[in-house]
């Protein structure tokens, strides 16, 4: 299989990090997309991906899978035996799927606007709003508050172990440095787990 | 277990017609709350939910579980024998899993967004921008239109069969007309299928 990508943005890397948990980074070949060129937005790119957004996987048949999500969920259903990351059981797989919610709803979504809307970047293609851009920055930090708090006595985000909401919110954490948002040197908390998540093999992957 | 929602919110929606196509809502005793009078933000009510938003669904032993489509996933994992609406196979459920992303980022939230920033509905507790909102409404348009070009010959969203797709594009599009937004006459693939969906029994749970 191959995944359209790029290798420096975070939802490439959310489902490169959620492999390499899995042992699985040698199943795909890895295209490089160069988003600014926009090379994702040819007329052979959209009809892999009609959103016209990275990651998007093609399997050996042809089929095309986009979103990060659903990418990550191909991998824990296809290949059985390797480290679930999306619970066990059915109370586990919706206490992780709240938590992927939360984190795409109130993290990483205002990041990506954030992002969006007061650098520019994709003003060739989008009206950036630089005052809304501003105020989803202030979300960003109020929810990167709660997870310090939440954090307080536990391990990992959800349940009593690694999952997929430790990897998206590590990520995200990743991207929001280039809105100039940090992890606050009170947020203790929120330091420990994330040097605990940034010591694992697929940090780096 | 109880499911806290309010009977005219579009997210509650989606989970009561999920339960219906698996006839489960019996399953749930419904506990209405009032959005407007703010009984969602309530300590009581966030320590079910600290984003402070419905649908909540709290099970017998007290664990809560928020997002819809937690909750949705919640009754396809705890209720096998039940029909499937979240596919069967690892490539059945990345594609409706594509599909759910895709009606969540480019369909229900910016017709949330453009309500919520173009109405002031919720004034007292956020900051309206109401260009962003009308910037929202072209984005669910835009969508709409592929919507329809994409339904050209098929019965249904994803797959060859109902899914939870198709309950959440069709409880979008009923949101959608709080902002002025409905189907344009040329939609015609998009309004036979709307219109198949709304002869369901659980279109009207």
């Amino acid at each position: 299989m191959k995944i359209f990508e790029t290798r420096t943005a975070p939802n490439p890397r959310r489902v490169r990090m959620f492999m390499a948990e899995k042992g699985l980074l040698e199943e795909a070949e890895f295209v490089e997309v160069d988003l600014q060129k926009g090379e994702n937005l040819t007329p052979e790119f959209a009809a892999r991906n009609p959103m016209k957004k990275v990651p998007v996987m093609e399997l050996d048949d042809g089929t095309c899978i986009a979103e990060t999500m659903a990418i990550c969920r191909y991998f824990e259903e296809a290949y059985p035996g390797t480290p679930t990351l999306l619970g066990d059981t059915p109370v586990e797989k919706a206490l992780i799927e709240q938590w992927l919610r939360w984190l795409d709803f109130y993290f990483f979504m205002p990041t990506g606007m954030c992002f969006q809307h007061t650098t520019g970047y994709f003003k060739d293609r989008m009206t950036p709003f630089p005052e809304w851009g501003e105020e989803c920055g202030k979300g960003v930090q109020k929810f990167m508050h709660f997870l310090d708090k939440h954090l307080d006595g536990r391990e990992y985000l959800c349940l009593d172990r690694f999952t997929a909401a430790d990897i998206n919110a590590y990520v995200t954490l990743g991207f929001a440095r280039v809105v100039q948002i940090r992890i606050e040197p009170e947020q203790k908390n929120l330091q420990a787990w994330y040097d605990r998540i940034n010591q694992r093999a697929s940090a780096t992957a």
